[in-house]
């Protein structure tokens, strides 16, 4: 049975193919339920995706937690980004004094209805004054742990060696072979 | 065909009811989406509802949405009631040198999947230190312009003298009226 990776960012489905091989992608939308638990997202997506067509599946979700607002707006990002913006989120963290964060990467996986595993990495840093022209998302304003830059500022082998989503997946890629199967 | 207002507070249907007159309470759950835009929310449940049953639907949707915060966490609110709490959005507007705010309901009326109507009703006002014990939300943290008191601290004979719910109920009742029509 075919492994997909749900994703229109055919950036993000090569960091995974990379690591994991043997993996399609599958560009399709499907509806996000309102949540702060990225869990409870991505299980949502996951059954719909079984729901959808024949297969085993892998959903990841990407997100900024700031200490300042107790872990918000992790899976809520986007829409502070469309609002506030960079900006706003770099000027409240100051504002409110705590400019701690997480970026954490969670991944699903389903193999069917009844067995979905959860994989995370986690990368510690801070939110600082926006900085760097290109990037994605909040990488202006996210200064990893250890480094004097951001992700925005980072070239792209430097942010591969600080990737939370390069963690995860490494966690996924342990247990499938801890399982001994295929994906 | 029944007219239905699909809540799970018995508040909100005693409310619609007194201002509708004949309208039954359907308390269902359906799934919110991810939208800082309430009438995408609202639309979604809508069509949810149409295919869950025959009949006529309103679905309806109140929150605050902060002037320092470019209009979060409007439908977004309860996830931040849930981490960072009135106190968080007290503290936020007064570091962030910004407290005013709107309360906005939103009602959408569903005859059928191509005729959805929307009705708006807005109170503005500013976000102040918490107050009160009582209240729904964050009513505690909210105090109508005109009003030395937050809707926690008003009776409820005072808060429905200034309620957004109200003025949207009744822009869909004259529209009903318009129509000549039962809704």
């Amino acid at each position: 049975m075919s492994l997909y990776f749900i994703t229109g960012n055919k950036n993000k489905f090569e960091e995974v193919k990379a690591i994991l091989g043997d993996v399609e992608q599958l560009d399709i939308d499907l509806p996000e339920i309102q949540d702060i638990d990225a869990k409870n997202i991505i299980r949502a997506k996951l059954l719909e995706a079984l729901n959808y067509k024949e297969g085993k599946f892998i959903v990841e979700d990407t997100s900024l937690y700031l200490d300042c607002l107790k872990s918000l707006p992790g899976p809520l990002i986007k829409w502070f980004l469309k609002t506030i913006e960079n900006n706003g989120l770099a000027n409240m963290a100051e504002k409110l004094g705590n400019n701690r964060a997480e970026a954490k990467t969670i991944i699903g996986y389903a193999k069917n209805r009844d067995e979905i595993e959860f994989f995370e990495g986690s990368i510690f840093g801070k939110i600082v004054a926006q900085t760097g022209v290109s990037g994605f998302g909040w990488d202006p304003i996210f200064q990893p742990d250890g480094f004097d830059k951001t992700f925005a500022e980072m070239t792209t082998e430097e942010k591969n060696n600080v990737s939370m989503r390069k963690i995860a997946l490494e966690k996924l890629k342990e247990f499938a072979a801890k399982e001994q199967n295929q994906l």
